[in-house]
Parts: structure tokens; sequence; C-alpha cells
């Protein structure tokens, strides 16, 4: 009896990281491969992505990675995959320029097997037959996909909402799904960001009233920060500038690179005579210009953080200018959110919150939405993915609850390394796997294993303290004063002693050993690191890292 | 010209570490010693207090210290601010019942002065009287201060809400605060946490309808999560519990704590044949408990998390518990409450947020109260205090916007460490000082500066090396080969040999140097680190602390 199974690398209880493999008999595609925006910063890594290892035992199978839409938590994994499985991939055009980009920084471009395609395309790889259906979302060029084996339809949603007036390109089609839904749909894999919101989410074009009002009220410099990739918004803010008669200057590179791309595909319809580079803008009267900058998260090292808390490229935040928050704010950057707006205060700016201003929609479908795509696809079972738990409950919660003819045995919660298996006669969780993720350090582009963020962990929260031993080889007996440096080690005061009787401690331990002890150096070292632990600990509370070499003289 | 000197050391800017000195001539009163949450938490620290070696200048001038109510960013560095300087102590009874545990743990209880005052008593402390306003707030015993000197009056508001029917005791005393205004005040010192929310701060009665629909409807068990200072809402609870007939458990040591306190000193009307032990509680039916436990904040290691994440005392979270979480969500809390929720949704248990339901009020002024607070006291100036600066901003954009006669110059923004300077002419900021926060690791009450924090952040960022070179004392030239040890350093292959070039590298330079340079040991040690650090940035991109140490033989 053939199976599909849906195994899950991550996006399942956590926010990023989406990666999921798609295996129907021997062969398996992947569908998106995205980093993660993990808390382990402060250990030296700036991003995570999913444990690629564990699909070693499915290489043989492995056919192709489609990427549903070109976010950094769909494509920011890409080249790590590639370097492990170097896949043929199936993507849209704008996903793919991202994609581009990004191999060619990994200067892997050349290497790599990339399959464009349009909405309705359909790619048939082995026994997949998997067809491109175009969804609105806050990016563009966005895809829900089916997914149709010789077993069933699954359809994986992507990120999306129902979307019925975008400011770029068309609805959400709805047309295809149903098509789908009328066939008979195993199972959607549906996103579960905003399961927990009630209603409809508002469409793209929803924001456009307060811009207006934000351009007709302002004679200073505007300024909008949003993400880089809500290219709908930058539309927007163009096609404003060009109403309201200002230039628009592109600040931040990330937000530089994506105009140029959505410029280039014709995506984003830069209005004539709009587009200012950063010499000019200085030259306009405030009244005249309107800046799209980064770092609405505010990020330390971004464009709008630097404006308002020192300069950016000689451009700094100044009294009478109107900064407009046009991002919601994602958990965890709450902090230097308002650290950043602390500082636009300081310098005088006046400051457009998403609170206090339909500014800001979401990409994500909320619970209305979460029907209409139930509704249409009318599934066997739902599976709902891409959000921590609390939303996936909730998602579940609110199929029961509201969407006739859905029970418990129909919506199935999976987590980051289950195996789900579908058959003839239902679906369960076959197996369970613990995922380790993997940081990345974007300097040297390297891949950190856990365990090293481990040690580094011990390492803050104590400190260190090299200890050495000198040891005369031929006697196995000590010589001299062992001798210890700190580094971050507190409740030492070098001035009272504390180290020397540290080292006579030491010492004295040392001198209790037997020669026959002392020449297994192993022993020796550990030994002597447990010593002064338990000293420490007695004498001063602390535990740092204790590094021990012996020295043999 | 007499002057009146406002300095405050902690909670501007920023929440919590509220600390505030207040200097008329050649006295000093100091108004709370709150301690902060610090995101420097992963370093081996739990709390920050303010810098109070700063107060060091001002010794001779310090004659008490004065805290307007009990909660942890008000009293929290009270230890560590008595050890400093051990000045008298004015607060409520409930105030002083936190104080004296505070104190108790650190065994400093009987060398503390501690003067117990009722509201509208006048403490005469030197050339200042002050006199205490009862406030109303989240907590009971509370109050607004009427500082009044030669010179004038100060009204430093505390924290405060205009509630007109708290649970316990009265409504806010305007009319106390209207007899100061109509003297003639100086400033308000206002509260600006909520000074970004429009209207009037709900009542602390506000929740009671909610929670009654709640245990109404619930069958189950109801396990209620609130802070453990929120004496009201455990009012309400307890009072629910007897309404409904169910017994009360009472979960967690700083919610046991509060409880035995607030019930000690008659604040808290425990409902008779009400309060059950944890036994107890088990030999009861769902729907004939109610629990009040600690960790509605997501914290790993309260009783909530353990209940939900494995089990707490024996107990667990079981499907057809209700979980009810009373409390807002504090700013950084957000991916821990998250988690708490998602591991409460997988145990099956119904969760009721403060999001959906009216089941948590705030504490602190909103716009209208403090139109209230102001308009009553009709001060010449007012300074925001306790508040990020987004809040600072905010709550002099409204005075200014909103109440009739203040302007720019009216509302005056410090910072920490500001001496902010009123005389019979007007106020202004006459110094500036950077003022480092102090950081105490719990287990052992010590103190931690912030030097060890930036080693250890260090240590965190890359790891560390320890480097150890022998070196002959008579001669000055290298013995045998380096010794290299790593911890935490990442993108280093153990086994491809690299250990063994940085060795050679690190040999091949010492033997470059001059017997006379390595007879410096310092120069030696140095240079020897520098190479080493040259050596791996340049192959692995990596910069790991290098603890180096020289061993003479």
């Amino acid at each position: 009896m053939k199976k599909i199974e849906v195994i899950p690398l991550g996006g399942i209880g956590e926010f990023g990281m989406n990666c999921m493999g798609i295996r129907y008999d021997d062969e398996m595609i992947v569908v998106d491969a995205g980093m993660g925006f993990p808390e382990e910063t402060p250990y030296g890594v700036d991003i995570s992505i999913p444990n690629f290892d564990f699909l070693d035992d499915y290489r043989d199978n492995l056919t192709a990675l489609v990427l549903t839409h070109g976010h950094e938590d769909h494509i920011g994994a890409l080249p790590y995959f590639l370097k492990k499985f170097n896949l043929p991939v199936y993507t849209s055009r704008f996903t793919m320029a991202l994609a581009e980009k990004k191999l060619d920084e990994h200067k892997m471009l050349g290497d790599v097997l990339l399959h464009r395609v349009e909405p309705n395309d359909i790619a048939e790889i082995g026994n997949f037959k998997v067809e491109f259906i175009h969804a609105s979302h806050s990016l563009v060029d966005c895809f829900s996909l089916a997914i149709k084996t010789p077993l069933g339809t699954l359809i994986h949603t992507g990120d999306y909402k129902i979307d019925d007036t975008p400011v770029i390109g068309k609805p959400y089609d709805l047309k295809t799904l149903a098509k789908y839904g009328d066939e008979g749909v195993l199972a959607v894999l549906g996103d579960s960001t905003n399961a927990t919101v009630e209603g409809r989410t508002p469409s793209e074009k929803a924001v456009i009233p307060a811009f207006e009002e934000i351009f007709e009220q302002t004679h200073g410099r505007i300024i909008v920060s949003t993400f880089s990739s809500s290219i709908h918004r930058l539309q927007i803010v163009f096609d404003m500038a060009y109403e309201f008669g200002r230039k628009l200057c592109v600040l931040g590179r990330s937000m530089q690179k994506n105009v140029e791309i959505a410029d280039e595909l014709g995506i984003l319809r830069i209005p004539p005579d709009t587009l200012v580079d950063l010499g000019t803008s200085r030259q306009l009267a405030d009244e005249d210009i309107v800046y799209i900058i980064t770092g609405s998260q505010g990020e330390n090292r971004a464009a709008l953080w630097n404006m308002a808390a020192s300069s950016y490229k000689g451009l700094e935040i100044k009294k009478g200018d109107t900064v407009v928050l046009s991002a919601r704010i994602i958990p965890g950057n709450e902090k230097n959110i308002s650290r950043l707006i602390g500082n636009l205060y300081k310098r005088g700016a006046n400051i457009i919150e998403e609170r206090r201003r339909l500014i800001h929609v979401s990409g994500h479908a909320s619970q209305e939405d979460i029907k209409i795509m139930v509704e249409t696809a009318r599934p066997k079972f739902v599976v709902p993915i891409h959000g921590e738990y609390r939303m996936l409950f909730r998602h579940k919660e609110f199929i029961k609850n509201h969407i006739e003819g859905y029970t418990d045995e129909n919506v199935i919660l999976i987590e980051n390394g289950d195996v789900l298996e579908f058959d003839e006669i239902g679906a369960r969780v076959i197996e369970k796997h613990e995922l380790n993720r993997t940081f990345i350090d974007e300097e040297s582009l390297g891949e950190i294993e856990y365990d090293i963020i481990r040690e580094r962990k011990k390492l803050a929260y104590g400190g260190a303290i090299s200890l050495v031993v000198k040891i005369d080889k031929t006697k196995n007996q000590l010589v001299g004063e062992p001798q210890i440096s700190y580094q971050g080690v507190a409740g030492i005061d070098l001035s009272n002693g504390f180290t020397e009787e540290a080292r006579k401690s030491v010492a004295a331990a040392i001198m209790a050993m037997t020669p026959q002890e002392i020449a297994d150096k192993h022993w020796l070292q550990e030994n002597v690191r447990i010593h002064l632990k338990r000293f420490l600990q007695k004498e001063t509370g602390t535990k740092p890292v204790i590094v021990t070499t012996i020295v043999e003289v």
C-alpha cells in the first residue's frame, strides 16, 4: 500500500525556518528552505537553519525543492540546503531573482538548476504533479501549491491571505483552488500565523487612506519604514510620492536591492521622475522628499536606527520629520523598537505607529480567510503549519468550532521532526524525531553546531578560568605553583589574596596525589579541574568554566 | 539663593530601577530604591540595581529613604541601598512588611530603622515636610508624596491611577492633592507608564464581570495566574471562590508570601472556610477548586510553567482545566508567554487571555488620569518619570496638547543621572552624568560590575582559548611546543591539524623574538596573544577571547 509522508523540518511551533519534506513512495520533494531568527545572537550567530542532515536518510529519494515565495523564513536557508542537496529548484520569477542574489553571494549560482514557473504551471516531478496557485500575501509572486500524488492531493498554502484587491497583481486564485476542491483534496497544510485573529485580514489597499492623510497633512520630510519585502506597500508609497509631488529616495541595502529587482521585473511601477538618489534628495526642500528606509524592527545596524541615534550617510532625524512605522512588531523586537522610538522622539520627530493608524496590514490569513481556504478546498484533513504552538492550536480550535464537518480527527497537529503518514485509511504520526537547529555566523557563512553554543552559554554565565599546572615528567610531581587567570569571573577580589589561596589549595591537592595518579595526565587534568571548581563554589559561589592545562617539564 | 535638585538614579528611559534623590540646600531625601529586569540574564545575573555609588558625593547630605509602594521596581534594591547608606526608611504598613521580609533574607533587619506611616501623616525630615497621600494602584497601601520645602512643594506621584472604586481601600485621595494645588505646587514628578494610553484606566473592579462569567461557566479546575502583588485581583478571586462554592489554594512562593502578609495585616479578607492547602486541594473534585498561581509571565521556574511543562508538586495541567492569564505581558516576555500557552494547549487546557476578555486592568494612570492629576495639583512644572523614553515623550506631548496652560517650557524631560535644578526663576538641567547599572547574582547576592559582564559578552560571542607557552627562564627562549585548548570556539576542526598549525605559528613568532623581548613577560604575553588572534582571524574568521599563560621553567 502506497503512502504519503509529510515531514516538517522547521516552522512548526516556531516562527521561521519553514521547511517540509513530502514523500510519496520512494520520491520526496521539499517545500521551502527558510531561516529562523534565533534568540542565540549573543552567542556569535546571526540566523538559524533547519538541521538538513536529517534528510540524509532520504538522500536517494530527493527530487526537487519548491519555494512558495521569497520571504527569508522560506528561502533564507537556500544556499545551506543546496550545499547539502543540490536539487533542482522550482519557483516564481520574483522569488527566483531573490534566490539568485543569495546564491551569488555564496558563489554557487552556476552550480544550481533553477526552474522559473508561472501561476498555473504544472511541474511534473516524478510521481508528483505540482500546480502553482497564485496566492496573495504581503509579498508578490507567491504561491500556494497543489501537490498531486497517486494517493491524493495536498494543498500547501504557503503564506497567504485572501486579498480581493491587492495593490500589485491579481487576487488569490480561489478558482484553481476550487477546481482541486471539486476533484477532492486529501489535506490542506495551512498557514497558522494569524489563526488567533478574528475576521478577515484587510486588503493591502486598506492602508491607502491613512497614507493619503499623512501625505496631505505633512509639511516636513516623510520617512516611511517598512519591511523591504513589502512590495505592495512600497508601491503605495511610490504612488503617494508621485501624487503629492514629492521625490522618493530609497535607503538601506535590502530595500535598495528589492526595489531594484521589483523594478527590473516590471513588478513595481516606479512613477516617472520620482526616484532620486541620496545626493539629490539632500538638495530638496523637506516638503519635497519622502524616504523609504529599512529598520522598522529597531535593528541596531539598520538605516533608520543610525539616522535616529547618530547619522546615516550624513542624514539625521530632525525636528519636523514625520516617521511612519509601517510594519508590525515582530515578537522579541519590542524593546529595540521602543528604544528606536525613544531616539526618534529625542530628535523631535513626529512618529506614526501602527497601533494608532491603519498604516500596516498583515499578509497572513485571519480566521475568516482560513474559513474560505478550507471551505473552498474541502480537504479530508487540515494540518496547521507555520506558527508557534499557540497559533497552531487556535487554528485547530477555530476549524473545529466554526467549520462544518471538521472534528478533532480531521485537524492534525504535528511537530518538527514528526513523520505524518497518510494512506487510504487515514492519517497518523508514525515517527517522532528531535531536531536540533543549526546556527550560522553570517560573517564567515559557517555553520555552528549546538554544542558550541552550549559551551558559549556556560562561558557567558560564569566566565572562564585558565588553570595551568607544571608537572615534572620524570618524577610525576608538582613543580612550582599552579597559575590561574580569570576572564569574566565574578566575586573574586584580586587584591585580597584569594588567587593565592586557590593556588595553594590546588597545589595541596596535587601533592596529595600519588606519582601513579599524576602519570595519568587525563585523570590529573580532570581532577585538578574538579578540585578548583569545588574550591570556587565553596568560597565564592561562582561556577566559571575551568580550562586546565598540564605542562610537563 | 536656595535651590531644589532632582536627581534620578533610575527609572527614566527604562522600566524598573525607580530611584530619585531630592535635595534642598545640604539635605537630600531619596524616593524609592527599585530593581530592574535586565536583558543580561544570560550572563549569570538576575536583577539590576541603580549605581548607588553615585550618591557617595552626597553622603553627608542624605537624611532619609521614602518608599512609595511595595512593587519590586520600587523596593527591590532596598537591601543594596541600605548596605551603602543606612538611612531611616519611611513607608506604609504593607510596603514595610514586604521590606522586612527582604531585609530578613539579607540578615540586616535588626540594623535598619523603619518608620511606618499612615496616609496623611507628615514626616518632618530636616527641612523637608513629606505628606503621604493615599494613592490607588494595582497594589495596596500606596502613596503619592507631597514633598514640601522652603522653596516650594514637589508632588512625586509614585505609581498611581485615579481609581474611584478600588476593590480594597479608598479611592485616590484627590482632596489632599487639591489642598496642595490650592497652596501652590512647584512640580509634579509623574508616572508615565501608561501615558501612551488614551482615556481613563479602568477601575480594579472592572474585571469582576468577566471573572463572574468564567466561574459561572467553568466546570473543571480554574487556575488563575496573576502578579503576586496584585492584591485587589487576589481579593476578587477569593470572593469569587467563596461565592461559587469553590475552595482556593495558593501556589508559588511569592504568591504565598504576599497572601500571608496581606492576610496578617487584615488587608486581604479571606472568606471563611475557603483557603485550603495543596494536599486538601487534591482531594477535591475539579469543580470545587480554584488555584491562584505565579508564573503569568512565562517564567521558566514558576509554578505555572512547571505545571504546564512537567509537574509542580505533583500537579499537572490536564484536559478540562481553565487557565486564566490575568496579567499584562511585560515587554520582553512575549516569547516565553507564547511558549507557556503552547504548553498549556498541548495539555488540553482552555486558556483565557487578557487580549480576549477583560480579566486584567492596568495600575497606571492613562491620559485622562494624568489630566486629573495635573489639573488638581496645578503645578508650575511637570516632570515625566517612570517609563521608557517613548512614554515620557508621549506624556509631555499629551500635557502640552490637552491641558490648558502647559507648554514646552512647563514639561521637562530628564534622564537618569541628570541634575534638575529648581529655583525661584525656573528649572533647568545643570549637570548630566552617565550612570552604569549594577548587576546582582541572586544566588550569591553579590554585586557584579559591568566590566565583568562585558568580558562575559565577549566570551559568549566567540568562545575562549587557553594558550600556554613554556619559556626557559635563564635563556629566555621557547621550550617545547605551545599548548592550546578551546571552549566554545567555532570553525575549528580538531581532526584536520589546525591546532598543530596554530601551535607552529605561535612557536615561530616566539622564536623570532629576542631574549630581551622575551624577558619582559608582560610584553611576551600580550604579543603571543595578538599573534594567535590574528592567525585565527585569518584562518577561521573567529574572534575568541585568548587567555595566555607564560610558564617559566
